[in-house]
């Protein structure tokens, strides 16, 4: 190995001035954010190997190991042959992408939740930056945001719910955080847009790839009003681990996840994990339990103590400090008869709705007494409930009444 | 008031050789029986005024009380004027129906916990007797039974559910109790009908009447395969409070009560009360968040702890005793790659599926050095799970596979 990247341990790297990245390198976060791209490159996210050998050293320091072969850290040396750090900031910048790291304005401070999490599991890990396109303030974005997330082959039901939840969510200020995937993930971003509310994708591959495919120009309008995040390097492509790494972002950086349609062994499922060991809410939106696609999320509620969420109100209340933002359940307003004492309840039930019957014949059909009963009808009469006619009581048709009850 | 029911009050009633309830009422109990047949006329179930002023007597003391007019129990003059319990026993036997009390064979005990639940609410009470049509013996058919109700206005998916389960819980030796009512009752007596399962319809009013009229031909096919209950005696017409103090029956009767669909206020809610009260498990399937019908359900497991039920094993898990019948959550098994070591999963990862790269770019792709991809390859490639080709590696495509994983 022979490339020492000289600049980056050596220089600030001003003076290039044709790369876009020094917009927002600050000042002496140049090294550091140079260092923190290298290792983006040659470190794969959730290198369990590498949280062990890295541990308590700086980035800095790392970086400066690594390009020292320091014999330790062998394992790295392939990728850092080919690691170019300046290059792949100038490719980002020609992508209208920034490198957010810690001590930036931008830098979303909750991530961090991933160092403790390590502890719990073995992909954790804080990101070294976050590769990040958009107009829009990262750290102020994700002030309140919540993932929604599931499955790619959803149900046109699982799609419906997640659109309306998402805008529902936008209207209330919420950001919308989601994988940019088919299915679920592209209906929530949908979602957010079309309530004009902020939606960020965050990715398994890098900020410049479109994948998939055929969300490229979603990926370019939540790029445009909202963010696109990957903690990957530019050009990369995904993999099936990079996307289960991925889930750990989009759970760290939210204060709650959503799953609507998940099976039983999916990505959304392994969203709803990390966040659980994030310390954040899970919630679960029902769905039919002849669906398949409801299976995750159904076990989610029995198996795993997540919310079950059937409006947006009820995922605010989740996601909200303990004791705000509570919901009212959904209960009718008693009826004024609900109110009713026993003896009046029996006998207005005892009163035919249409022939009129006389005070005996209700008094057995309501198992009273007659003196109880008369009372009762009398008092049923001034609540205007029941009619006396010659021939007896029956109901007060609702026209008779004179208000709704 | 002239009647005082001597025969009741003096003689055993055998000899009545014509009246059809000598069948059941057997020796001794015949007094019983018929003063438990005329408190089933003259008491109103859930008549809290009747609880009160009964207590700590036995029913043939407060049946005598009554023939005697005692003045505190005035309040049930006006009815006993009209009972007549040698009748309604002979209209029962003619409708093919038995009063079954506490001490008969068939009386299913666990009906007396509505006893204790007087303490808690307005309308408890345990039944003087119950009115049985049909040929099963009512406490052998309650053994393990498990109560299935929800909204008569239901849609197509809860008839369906409703159906499906009470079929599969049918399947399984147990008895579904439901209201007879239109929507998810009806399809729950169906699906038990339909699995040659046994089914008992709890009635809000008479065993020889037809409520709902729709549904005649079904409650005469329930006296046939299975049972159809009520504590109102012969001609009763259903009233709303009737229904209320039937759901009591429903949940007591029941080891414990699914509920299907349920608008937030509905009787099927009510039922679910009253088991709770009774100490009964209440389980919710859940349904699409976007059907009001599926509001009750969801209400259920949010607000009141209920159980989350997807299929028949669920259901039964609930409702066994604690630690028994003990369902396995839906989790697909590990497939051989989940078991991998995190290195040879990466490396795995890093391969491609058709055109063959390298070792050194799968190094790279994987982000691990030489020698550690070597020999995951090694391993992969004794695993099956990678081939090697002349220009490099690629996965192994499934029919080059010796067996599925």
């Amino acid at each position: 190995m022979t490339h020492t990247y000289a600049l980056a341990t050596e220089g600030s790297g001003s003076g290039r001035g044709a790369g876009g990245y020094e917009s927002v390198a600050g000042g002496n976060g140049d090294e550091e954010r140079l260092a923190r791209a290298g290792l983006s490159r040659v470190v794969e996210p959730g290198d369990v190997a590498a949280l062990k050998a890295f541990e308590g050293l700086l980035p800095l320091e790392i970086w400066d190991r690594l390009q020292h072969n320091a014999p330790d850290l062998e394992r790295w040396s392939t990728r850092l042959a080919t690691a170019d750090p300046h290059r792949d900031l100038e490719r980002a910048a020609a992508a209208g992408a920034r490198f957010v790291i810690p001590g930036d304005d931008e830098w979303p401070a909750d991530v961090e939740v991933l160092d403790e999490a390590g502890q719990l599991s073995r992909r954790a890990g804080v990101p070294f930056g976050l590769w990040v396109r958009g107009r829009a303030d990262l750290r102020h974005a994700l002030t309140r945001a919540v993932a929604v997330v599931g499955a790619r082959a959803c149900s046109s039901y699982g799609e419906h719910v997640s659109a309306e939840l998402s805008a529902g969510l936008a209207d209330n200020g919420l950001t919308i955080v989601s994988g940019g995937a088919y299915g679920i993930d592209a209906a929530a971003h949908r979602g957010a847009l079309a309530a004009a509310g902020t939606t960020i994708a965050v990715l398994a591959c890098g900020v410049d790839v479109s994948y998939p495919k055929r969300n490229s120009a979603l990926l370019s309008r939540i790029a445009e009003d909202g963010l696109v995040v990957t903690e990957l390097p530019p050009g990369c492509a995904p993999t099936k681990l990079r996307f289960l790494a991925r889930n750990r972002l989009i759970a760290a950086i939210t204060q709650g996840t959503v799953v609507i349609e998940a099976a039983v062994r999916s990505g959304a499922l392994n969203t709803a994990g990390w966040a659980e060991q994030c310390g954040r809410p899970v919630l679960a939106v029902p769905g039919p339990i002849t669906s398949r696609m409801s299976a995750g999320s159904h076990l989610l509620v029995r198996e795993r103590n997540a919310v079950l969420a059937t409006n947006v109100a009820e995922i605010i209340e989740a996601i909200s400090p303990f004791g705000t933002n509570l919901t009212q359940p959904a209960r009718a307003t008693p009826t004024l008869t609900d109110t009713l004492a026993p003896d009046l309840q029996r006998t207005l039930d005892a009163v035919p709705v249409r022939n009129p019957a006389p005070t005996d014949r209700i008094a057995i059909a309501a198992g009273l007494d007659l003196p109880t009963t008369h009372q009762s009808l009398q008092t049923l009469a001034g609540l205007t409930l029941v009619t006396q006619t010659p021939t007896g009581w029956r109901l007060t048709t609702p026209e008779q009444q004179p208000g709704t009850w």
